[in-house]
């Protein structure tokens, strides 16, 4: 049976943004997508928060046929229940899949925004996804899920509106960047914008798109994903030709395979080169035991949602300490915390990938969830 | 008093280099600094082998005043005391700073080399390195001693010129290097080459340099010779202007230190580019095992030398780990090997940094190796 591709929606929010930045977005698009059903006392919705170079398809497939890209999550009978939730995804404002961002026309001047883009925080995104929320009939999502930066969407989310989160499931995330996190950030934007294709961000105006920065940027961000243990697995130091060439050709497969990811993120997959460097700065700024004189525990002490906590022992990006920081200050308020510390030698990505450990325990958690809806009424 | 500066001397090699790579050298220069005196009968004599952006001054100071980069250990009463011991140290060939490389003129065309200088491999830089040992009388090295990919060709000489290797020291090093190392080298060389300076190596002709594809790569190697940690208590989340500014330009020291570092290497310092090619190429192919059924035991079989390896707890480029694989391969041929693996938050960068128990195990070896000399023939 072909599967019922999902259609995307598209809110249009014409209340002004007031953002941390200080700027005021006048109006702004978000582009979602919906599976299942909500429920006749609408308690049995989830939000689930895209990570960096995410968007809102995050399940089924779309008009293309192509599978969402935590699929293997969400569905009838997966982690995710569709039978059971009502899951939404968004793109996050600054994305450049269809919500506002660089690639949006600015109703200020009729010119594309590129670079005028206001600076997006996590807490601009929470606050706009509240108002899908609104628009969506929700008064409380059943859960709000997210891996790697939506995973600290979460944290926000549970933080800034409490009442409005039963329950947060936080997972391959950390409470802040690391210096060597937003180091390996810099280098990503400084390739980006060093590229001469970049015009100062207005390369879409100048009809062209920085695409060597950016498969620089993607290279270097997939490197952080993996872990050494799974590239050597993997890779190895297998080459290409069977034997050394030594010349500056691609020798080893590792090297094929990452400047493969490179150039597909940067033509094929075409994204917007604004919207990385947005996200990254995004993510460097993510720090919300900074307003509580860096005391993650007093951030977090507002927040009543029951959380999961779920990280991977290869990750070297955000590794299963920054979840313990987590852990430990939830538990300062006695907070209602699960956490589990997957065996997994897929680094960062593995927030993405098949794991019996992880999915059992995902899916036991979502169990909970499940039975705490009004009997009968999921259907 | 003002130390007299050491003057680099220059070793012309008139026959032609049978390089790995297939190609050949006709005529080459190594320039090279010593330091002390090379006694009677030529048995005290000690080669510095050194790292991807090192050069031939090692230790004292140039005529500029500035120290050698490893003065810290090598002089009179240090751990390689030039009382006892007669230092040499060279410019690796294809590198920048005298030896003959990219900058120099290649014989056959009158013409800056660029990219057409040969690939270079550690076993052709332990074969030039070998015409310097004649050149100055020495039939055998008291001890040869090198860190990062001087620790490889410290292997090199150990496996290639077994009789001419009494002791070899081997600093934060690895048997080969893992696919996420050549993956790093890979992001390096392809912001190097797309710079549109590169001029596909001939930007000397062009009149310019990659500056900005090489300070990107020196970025990048910088981050991976750092700490997670040593970042964090340096710099953490330290604000450059004391207050978030929510733009693209320097927010956090670490970012500002890093930009530092790129720029200083690719201008300042004027780093060549096709030197940085070439040598993370010669790290991505070294594996001396790989001529032996990919057997390091068997690769090292044929050693004599007695070796010392050290390694730094929070090097994550070359971990202690892959310290334990030289040292596992020397122990299945019962080598007489000393092994130290020193606790230090300053990553692979800790080799070239004061650390007391680094220094108590360096000092304490090279005693040993002192104490070897026939008597009273060290001055």
């Amino acid at each position: 049976m072909i599967p019922t591709p999902t259609i995307p929606q598209i809110l249009q929010v014409d209340k002004p943004l007031q953002m941390v930045s200080g700027a005021t977005l006048p109006r702004y698009e978000l582009i979602y997508e919906t599976y299942g059903e909500l429920n006749a006392d609408a308690s049995n919705a989830i939000l689930i928060c895209h990570a960096l170079s995410g968007d809102h398809h995050v399940a089924g497939v779309d008009a293309d046929g192509k599978p969402g890209w935590w699929d293997g999550y969400i569905g009838p009978g997966k982690p995710i229940d569709t039978d059971q939730f009502f899951v939404v995804c968004s793109n996050n404002l600054g994305g450049c899949r269809g919500s506002t961002g660089p690639t949006s026309i600015n109703p200020d001047n009729g010119r594309i925004y590129g670079p005028d883009f206001p600076i997006v925080t996590c807490r601009d995104w929470v606050n706009s996804q509240n108002e899908l929320r609104q628009h969506l009939g929700i008064e409380q999502w059943a859960a709000l899920v997210g891996g790697s930066m939506g995973g600290m969407q979460v944290l926000q989310w549970a933080i800034d509106y409490p009442e409005k989160v039963r329950h947060a499931v936080v997972i391959a995330a950390a409470p802040k960047l690391s210096a060597q996190n937003i180091a390996f950030n810099e280098v990503a934007r400084r390739a980006i914008m060093s590229d001469p294709e970049f015009h100062n961000g207005r390369f879409i105006e100048a009809g062209t798109t920085p695409k060597t920065g950016l498969a620089l940027a993607r290279m270097l961000g997939h490197l952080t994903y993996l872990s050494d243990d799974m590239m050597g697995n993997k890779f190895g130091r297998e080459l290409r030709e069977g034997k050394l060439q030594y010349n500056y050709e691609v020798e080893f497969q590792v090297e094929s395979y990452l400047r493969y990811q490179g150039e597909k993120f940067a033509t094929k997959q075409n994204f917007d080169a604004n919207t990385y460097l947005l996200m990254t700065k995004a993510l460097d700024y993510f720090d919300p035991a900074a307003e509580y004189e860096h005391d993650l525990s007093a951030a977090l002490a507002k927040a009543t949602a029951k959380f999961l906590v779920v990280s991977f022992t290869s990750d070297w990006r955000f590794s299963p300490q920054r979840s313990h920081e987590i852990v430990k200050a939830l538990l300062d308020n006695d907070a209602d915390v699960s956490y589990a510390e997957v065996t997994s030698e897929h680094g960062h990505d593995a927030f993405l990938l098949p794991n019996a450990h992880y999915e059992g325990v995902f899916r036991a958690y979502m169990a909970r969830v499940a039975a705490e809806l009004p009997q009968g009424d999921s259907k």
